[in-house]
């Protein structure tokens, strides 16, 4: 595993750089389901070049990818859930923001997660039987504050329909932060910046930050207080262990 | 007029080294109108060293700072904004995502204005007779593109309550974004990450990117349309010039 988890840093390294060397030319912009729903030709090309490299190194694995509809299931052996941009409006809009991600699995069983934030150059890695580090630096697992001094990650659409209680617990805390990634959001909680993170969002979006995140008491449920299906988009909560029951006054 | 940019120049890295040496001590944190209104030692500390210091170099001049309730009118000769640290929750609480922030006015005329990302360690400075810079590049004057390709700045509770109709023009963009720094989303907006940004807040909060502002195309207002009183906390819009009438549809 400790081979897999070092193919894995360098194949996150290699896209990272590849976006960056590539993100100045003209993008080609589509809509998926709506106009700001987007994928550029590079998030394919970035989707490409990981499932190639994985591919060849590890013939046998299976993919659960963002783009091109690669969708293994996560309990189908050897599973590596990509996404080669995370927060493609940051990407085309501000430049900055956006992460990779790839995490893997055995037999559903989550062995390592990786959040690769380009522009900053700063690699979120480890779970299942490696640290968590930022950068090599290891992450310290939660520690309990209360919610009145602190700040929580959401998104401003869901604030504006109070989606899931949002907005009654934003108020109970220092206010809501929305960078419009997943991956960056949920490494802000693993760093201690927020106490939590609630989004509507997919597998692969929320896949590395959660096995990160079970190593240092953190948790992803979905609005039941379930875990997330790992095949749709759910609304999701990642949240420190610890802090449940008391988020859940308001979560609802 | 070069030599005092020059001056606010050394005076705010200098702030900002003052900051980032001591930021890890044990800070004394008080709440000011709540318990989300925040002030710490720091804060008053930072805008101490600034006040003595203009004043040992330019006694007569007076000024307008956050802290401490020293408040000149802009018109009230040579006077300097100050805001020692704007985003005191983003700094208490994440360490990051903060900005020391200078303008400076002779009878009411801005003559230009300096944002400091301490943790980032980005300068961005000039206005009036001086080219706009972040970390000595020149940025760019507006360049216009639709809204539906565009990303603004706000905040989470203002979208919790539609409060200027930012909601509806949020649902016209690609998204609302919140740092939680005025300074910053300012920054942003300078630099054509966000179109715009709108908020409710201080003459410190708006007056350096106001003046950095004007000189690329953008403009303060209030809700009205109308300046800014430079004496209390407005509901701000920091907008494109060329935009005004596309987002005044919606705000309102």
């Amino acid at each position: 595993m400790e081979t897999k988890f070092q193919f894995a840093k360098e194949l996150i390294y290699e896209a990272g750089r590849y976006i960056r060397d590539n993100m100045t030319h003209n993008l080609v912009i589509e809509e998926k389901s709506g106009f700001d729903d987007l994928v550029t030709d590079l998030d394919k090309a970035v989707q490409e070049l990981m499932v190639k490299r994985i591919h060849s190194a590890y013939p046998e694995d299976h993919f659960f990818a963002e783009e091109d509809g690669l969708v293994s299931d996560i309990d189908d052996g050897s599973v590596w859930v990509l996404d080669p941009i995370d927060g493609t409006v940051n990407f085309i809009v501000q430049g900055c923001d956006f992460a990779v991600m790839i995490a893997y699995y055995e037999n559903s069983v989550g062995q390592f997660g990786l959040i690769y934030d380009v522009m900053n150059d700063i690699l979120y890695s480890g779970g299942g039987q490696f640290d968590v580090t930022a950068n090599g630096k290891s992450l310290p697992s939660f520690h309990d504050r209360p919610l009145r001094r602190s700040l929580i990650g959401g998104n401003s659409a869901m604030c504006a329909q109070n989606v899931m209680g949002i907005a009654d617990l934003g108020r109970r805390t220092l206010g809501i932060r929305g960078i419009g990634s997943a991956g960056l959001s949920i490494c802000r909680v693993l760093e201690g910046r927020f106490i939590a993170y609630f989004s509507n969002i997919a597998p692969w979006d929320y896949a590395a930050g959660s096995i990160m995140g079970e190593k240092l008491g953190y948790i992803v449920l979905d609005l039941c207080g379930h875990k997330p299906d790992y095949k749709t988009r759910q609304m999701i909560m990642f949240v420190p262990q610890a802090k449940l029951k008391e988020i859940q006054k308001y979560i609802k």
